[in-house]
């Protein structure tokens, strides 16, 4: 990713040195961290599909599938500005940062206005260089035409499932099914199925494998969605690095919440009004507590661990059944336990 | 590009009615009109250097020219939100048009935030698709290859002049050149020069047709865009469709105004002084007579014309010393002329 950003010096050195600042921050973004999860799920498809490690092609297939982070920066410094965060990984969010900066300079306007402005063109920038950064990767013409559906669909996919999160957000929509296809396509579609999928058009895998692939990624993915769900509700603190019961003040449209509400509405009225009004409050340490042990109490919790364990069953038997390398069944098998069973 | 749109639908359609409305309403947006400047440049540009019309090859190449009508779609819809633009061509903007959706649905949270979030993601949808639209055009792979490093320094050079003019505005920036380097990059680059380097890199024309192109291109864009300036101040309501003066009220940054100023600053520290607390203000008609007389009495306006009369002499100059085809020599001149002396 620094080999790329570097060569980008070459468009972004004549526009002078606010440009050179501006894409900087966006290079520091990307290469601040982060867990590399869409890469990994992509290079790990096109291994699990006999792709050769420790060739030339690799390093190609490894670098297109390394733009994902900057469709995934893409989506954060907008996701950000779209949900008013003020820090990401103990950081300033990009449009925070750039508020900041035009305040400390007494510059005139709005200093917010001015921070979502650059955010959004830093978003704009890390969406562009995405593809610069898959057509400087040195994949063959074939391989490209391969690329480009799946990379289109993936795209399409998480613009949508924001859209439908903002959507679902504003209007209320309170069903099961709303927050399951904002998982399918915000999260499982973009996080593991086309990273996937990805790796496997690269490798010219045949359909069946590819049909296994978006079975486990479909499956994974949402069953990640629903553990960070959990997490968001009961997590300790000390381990997710997020105050306790954060998702409940925020007041986050989850699969754990609406299938505590259509619970409450066929059983308990006056829980259903209680989780109403309360979440998505300033609720206090006890109020958490109180909330917690309702959506227990209401077998919301019981629900979702089923539902996560469903679709880890299914994702796992689509990898076992597929003609897949062992050794990418093996990996594959670990990242679902790791995203499905973990902690953080 | 209703063709390019109705095969989008295959990945929009499973995600429901709420994302068909969405991608409709940018296919709306991108179907409404323009004067499609830059697909017009690009095909002509390609059609210079020996491009031959009804052909497959050509019919790719317009697909893959109109496409620089989705990064248009962007950069447009994006704008708005960062001008406050309330509206465009007469429509509400994109952000205004969700806002009042959400009004009217009376749905929870707030309004213009929901607009902003929803035209954030509809500009993302656009620059992804842009892409998407050159894969789908059936350009050849060594033709893709071609057009890749132009389209990448195309878009990093828009979105850095944006980013210029986002900065200038704040940062007070009263400099000719600072208002120069954004014509180059905001207008030049992304409206004239990177189009017909697009079409050339199409065509596989050789370095002098490509030098020529972008001296035409860097010189009749900035030409442009000062004729743009000159309008903006003293055009014709009737037929510009602006209300007169509007520039001035906005306080927009020209190399108009950064003439005045510098001549001002030099000889009139009064007139500098009227300048600086009245731009940007709401001013009546007489406000805006006296200002005009101003910028004209400082030799601003004839600066500027003279910049004009020199770009398009040395534009035109590059493009009848080049080896186009006569058709294009014609076609260019008649666009430059269209460009630098319109009266709208």
């Amino acid at each position: 990713m620094r080999a790329f950003f570097h060569t980008r010096r070459e468009i972004v050195d004549p526009l002078g040195p606010v440009f050179v600042d501006t894409a900087d921050a966006l290079a520091d973004f990307v290469l601040r961290g982060g867990k590399r999860t869409r890469p990994a799920f992509a290079y790990s498809g096109w291994l699990g599909a006999g792709g050769a490690p420790d060739t030339a092609e690799a390093e190609a297939v490894l670098t297109a599938c390394s733009a994902l982070e900057l469709v995934q920066a893409c989506a954060l410094v907008h996701d950000d500005i779209i949900d008013s965060s003020r820090t990401r990984r103990r950081f300033p969010t990009v449009h925070v940062d750039f508020e900041q900066r035009h305040r400390d300079r007494r510059w005139a306007g709005e200093s917010a206005h001015f921070g979502t402005s650059v955010a959004i063109l830093i978003g704009d920038l890390a969406l562009a260089w995405a593809d610069d950064m898959v057509h400087w990767s040195g994949l063959p013409p074939a391989a490209l035409t391969r690329f480009a559906p799946v990379w289109a669909a993936m795209r399409t996919e998480v613009l949508g499932g924001q859209l439908l999160d903002v959507n679902g957000e504003a209007g209320g929509d309170e069903s099961v099914e709303a927050a399951l296809r904002i998982n399918r396509y915000k999260t499982a579609a973009y996080t593991v199925e086309r990273p996937l999928h990805l790796g496997a058009a690269l490798a010219d895998a045949d359909a069946d494998l590819i049909a296994a692939y978006r079975t486990y990624g479909t499956d994974i993915g949402v069953a990640f969605q629903l553990r960070d769900d959990l997490l968001g509700v009961f997590g300790d603190p000390a381990v997710t690095g997020k105050p306790s019961g954060d998702d409940l003040r925020e007041g986050k449209r989850t699969v754990l919440l609406a299938e505590a509400l259509r619970r409450a509405d066929a059983t308990d009225p006056a829980a259903a009004t209680l989780l109403r009004t309360s979440i998505g409050t300033d609720l206090d340490t006890d109020a958490v507590i109180r909330l917690r042990t309702l959506l227990t109490d209401l077998g919301a919790v019981d629900a979702v661990e089923q539902r996560i364990t469903a679709l880890t069953d299914t994702g796992l038997a689509a990898i076992t059944a597929s003609n897949a390398t062992p050794a990418a069944k093996h990996r594959l098998a670990h990242m679902a336990s790791a995203a499905t069973r973990r902690t953080a």
